[in-house]
């Protein structure tokens, strides 16, 4: 056996910031280095950031990207950092073959999704991804070609072999590869983007593909956010039984240091031809292939995952995480939020808050006539609770305006169009505020309203960023009650109004109003939403599944109607395993029903 | 050789509506008969319309068009015309093999792009596409498995190959196998969208394909509209030797007919082995081996092509069309555009009142204080030309209200966040009447203002549909000055104010506003607008092209910093071989400045 002190640099690049994510990677080596480790491993792409989507097909990014590579190699080893190997993930091309354009069959360039191993100042090896995932909201058949290589890299002795995150995912290639190369430990390069649940299920995996290569896996994912998605980190190591030895937070940028007893390389025999290796070719490299000297192993940290009942809580960061993320990397200062005294604003401004602080979050009251006096109590309360300042506008003026003015135009309003004039007049004043003082404005819309088209365009659903978009409203108020419950058990004050939790749901828009006069009960309706939305069953196939049919019909038509209204919106936190967005490609003109 | 009288069907199907395009596949087989057709060949996918987007992921969806196809065979065998085979492409799955998730690498439920021969009240033959194209506006690995057979169909002695659409366009695959196969004949089923000079590559590549297959080539493509794509038609049927025998019109419903003399199949020998076709299986079937007897055959018709001054025209078309069928596949009866007088709208106009009839037009005037005098009389000279209802609104109480109630909020509104208000209040009122009378609210921005973020976000911007959406301020003049040339031509009174077209453009959002105050010339600006969007360059090989580096630097920083806006727009008719959407996907945080 030899042992191998590995670190894993849970970092949260961005995209196109080449100097930014430099400077990233050595600061990790420079860690790695002081907490003593053999081998430092970043994550996909992180010279880039991740997904850089069509950025990739430009030539000039792709180039920028390998000198951006290049010239890490040099700065690790001016830095001192140059005998510890850094296997980094960048954007590269294949060489040696005409770039040919879209047309035939792959893009321009030929641009790569890879992995770089820098050592003693140099890039030593160079090899990409292998499968390329195209469905939810990847599009990684646009933008890249596979790789067709497994490269093993000996450190201090160990076989080390190299994969980017979908490969791991995929039965065969680089897998089958790595078990027949006869890798003693297993890197794989993520930027495998949040979604609720994904740690258990990614947790399975690495130990399920541990077990069958029969090496010790050690997995590193990105945190931050970039647009719609949040990556989680959770980075993690199994041994080649399956056993979790190491596991770093949610969230968090962190540097996970993990000591591994791995076997000691022999050199390949005839079985580990190529041809056994699912159609990849085995390129080996040796940086050293004498063992450490042995130390003293450290105790390995397992973070610890919440219970059971916080799936809420890591929701939560998520929504925080990606928030923060989008206002920070786009270079906003402050954000602007309508609090209405209801559930959807008021969760809102307080992931707003936990993201950015009370002192850059701006609140605006903007009450109709039709607003009832709690309402605008419960909003004051709120921006009370977290400090954050609150400006008050009646709308009333601005609606008659134009209600007189439709009026003499022979077009008086009434019914749907009175109602959503409001929504639109708030929109019109947040927007501008916001481009009076440059506050990015956040929509307070939720998935059951933006699958449904309960929101006006142009009115409640105006923003930059939609925080809650991925959200049912039913677990909008579990999110509510979640963060007062953490509030409480920290012994500080619920950030959110009972009242705006409890009280139910309005928009206000006529007297008396309620959701559900117009919708049925949140419960029914966010179940066969999920149903309908997170699956591709059809009316039949959800009747089956023991749905009201009426139920069903209204829910689909609502849904399908409401696409052109989507297609028009912000983008926002994904956290489920299907958002309305890019995991979900419809068309507007649509005739099916069932 | 044997004789073929062959019909193709340039239809105009509807995405989801099976059974009203099941009736256009019957009705074109019955005016094929009676032009005594011996052979009908229906557009990609025309059973299910095209794109389906993912709704081919839906197995109930999946399952109505294999069931739809079907039923269509059996209502060609009632309807007496079963003796003449008809072939058409519909949405399949893959049968045999596992219907695996996503993570496989695959689509669920193996659906596949299909083509079907319909003969006798059966389905004889299916098949699949074998090229599905992932770039552009295509998405076609996320939604299909391709095809591994190249089906040949002797039809009345004449071998007859099939392929789907991008077949022909790769190199190899299809193409190849139909050589191999000794093919007479190769349709290929299409679902083209319009691009600008298309129909010259098109010609170009079936002339191509046919001299490389030793055979004629039939290409029969769709018309219409769906959502942001519009299909041209312009079917055409070219001779083993390239030359062009017969071709369709553009944008409108055909059924082409042409009589063609082909070799006559013999037997496949030994060579037509599918190992040498490409990776495909040759799979082939037999309708009827003799020939049909000899008749005297009509004049082919090739549709003249506009001479080149009407490349514009051309364009004028595709809007019209692109616009009509979201009206008309959408289910509105009638539109609303605000006329500024200024080009843009009055443009989006004049292609309204076209596409739908004047009297399914309403025109809004919106002036505010800085409106000049000269824009309220031709916004009203266009109505009256046109002979569309315009009904006029002064936005300056509306304004002023918000003006008051923001500064009452301590935030007086000045710059950009006043000139943004004026664009706001209109797409309010824009948007009031809509809800209030049921119009379609037509967006008038186009493709410069889209690419450097000069329109205000829900303000100019609002509409279910922008037709112009994907067309450069200079093709905008071009356009107007086409459809005016065109009246003129026609002897009938030119839509658009000659002062439309000729005055300085200025968004009169504040005294004496012009657009040249802050943007270049639109000429300048336009050329370095169509490089950097329509290209992957970036700022070093822009200015290598000879664009000024100062000007590439500040166009690159407008666009990029307008990704936000866009991602909120809604679709319009895509005329360029690249458009601000589904075409170019980049992301909003982006630091590459490059």
């Amino acid at each position: 056996m030899a042992q191998l002190r590995i670190a894993l640099a849970q970092v949260n690049p961005t995209v196109g910031d080449l100097a930014g994510n430099r400077r990233l990677v050595v600061e990790s080596a420079r860690r790695a280095a002081e907490e003593g480790a053999h081998l430092v491993v970043m994550p996909e792409m992180v010279v880039t950031g991740y997904p850089v989507e069509d950025l990739a097909l430009r030539n000039s990014f792709v180039s920028a990207s390998v000198r951006a590579t290049r010239e890490l190699a040099a700065d690790l080893e001016s830095a001192g950092l140059g005998e510890t190997p850094v296997v980094a993930g960048f954007l590269s091309r294949r060489e040696g073959r005409s770039g040919a354009g879209g047309h035939s069959g792959q893009p321009a360039g030929a641009p790569q999704n890879s992995v770089a191993v820098l050592h003693r100042g140099r890039v030593v090896l160079t090899s990409a991804k292998h499968h390329l995932p195209n469905y939810g909201v990847f599009d990684e058949f646009r933008n890249f070609v596979p790789g067709d290589t497994l490269p093993v890299v000996r450190v201090h002795g160990v076989d080390v072999a190299l994969v980017v995150c979908e490969d791991l995912w995929q039965e065969g290639g680089p897998a089958t590869a790595a078990r027949v190369a006869g890798a003693g430990l297993v890197l794989s390069l993520n930027g495998s983007p949040y979604e609720r649940h994904k740690d258990d299920v990614r947790l399975d995996l690495c130990q399920r593909r541990a077990r069958e290569i029969g090496a010790a896996l050690a997995y590193v994912n990105m945190v931050g956010g970039q647009d719609d998605l949040v990556f989680e980190g959770d980075s993690l190591v199994v041994d080649a039984e399956g056993e979790l030895v190491a596991r770093a937070p949610q969230f968090e940028e962190h540097l996970l240091v993990a000591d591994l007893d791995l076997p000691e390389a022999h050199d390949p025999g005839p079985a580990a031809a190529p041809d056994g290796a699912d159609g990849l070719r085995i390129v080996r490299h040796t940086l050293s292939g004498t063992p450490v000297a042995p130390y003293e192993p450290r105790r390995n940290t397992v973070t610890p995952r919440p219970d059971p009942l916080s799936d809420t809580g890591e929701v939560y960061q998520a929504l925080v995480v990606g928030l923060r993320d989008y206002v920070v990397k786009n270079g906003f200062a402050s954000v602007l939020v309508a609090v209405s005294g209801g559930i959807d604003s008021a969760l809102v401004a307080t992931i707003a808050v936990d993201a950015v602080g009370a002192d850059r979050v701006h609140g605006l009251l903007l009450p109709s006539e039709h607003s009832s006096g709690h309402s605008v109590a419960d909003a004051e309360d709120l921006a009370k609770r977290q400090g954050f300042a609150a400006r008050t506008v009646a709308i009333a003026p601005m609606v008659t305006a134009f209600e007189r003015a439709s009026a003499s135009a022979d077009t008086p309003l009434s019914g749907l169009a009175a109602e959503n004039l409001q929504a639109r007049v708030r929109g019109t004043l947040l927007m501008a505020v916001s481009n009076q003082e440059g506050h990015l404005v956040l929509a307070t819309s939720n998935k059951s309203e933006s699958a449904t088209g309960y929101s006006t365009l142009y009115g409640d659903s105006v923003g930059g960023f939609a925080p809650i978009k991925d959200c049912w409203k039913t677990l909008v108020w579990d999110l509510a009650r979640w963060r007062n419950a953490e509030a409480e058990r920290r012994g500080q004050v619920p950030p959110i109004p009972e009242n705006s939790i409890s009280k139910p749901p309005s928009a206000e828009l006529r007297p008396d109003q309620l959701d559900s006069d117009s919708l049925p009960d949140y419960e029914v309706l966010d179940a066969v939403l999920d149903a309908y939305v997170g699956t591709d069953k059809g009316e039949a196939e959800l009747v089956f599944a023991g749905f009201d049919r009426d139920l069903v019909r209204r829910v689909i038509r609502l849904v399908d109607r409401a696409e052109y209204k989507r297609r028009q919106s912000a983008p926002g936190t994904k956290i489920s395993s299907r958002n309305l967005s890019r995991d979900r490609r419809l068309p507007i003109t649509n005739r099916w029903t069932v």
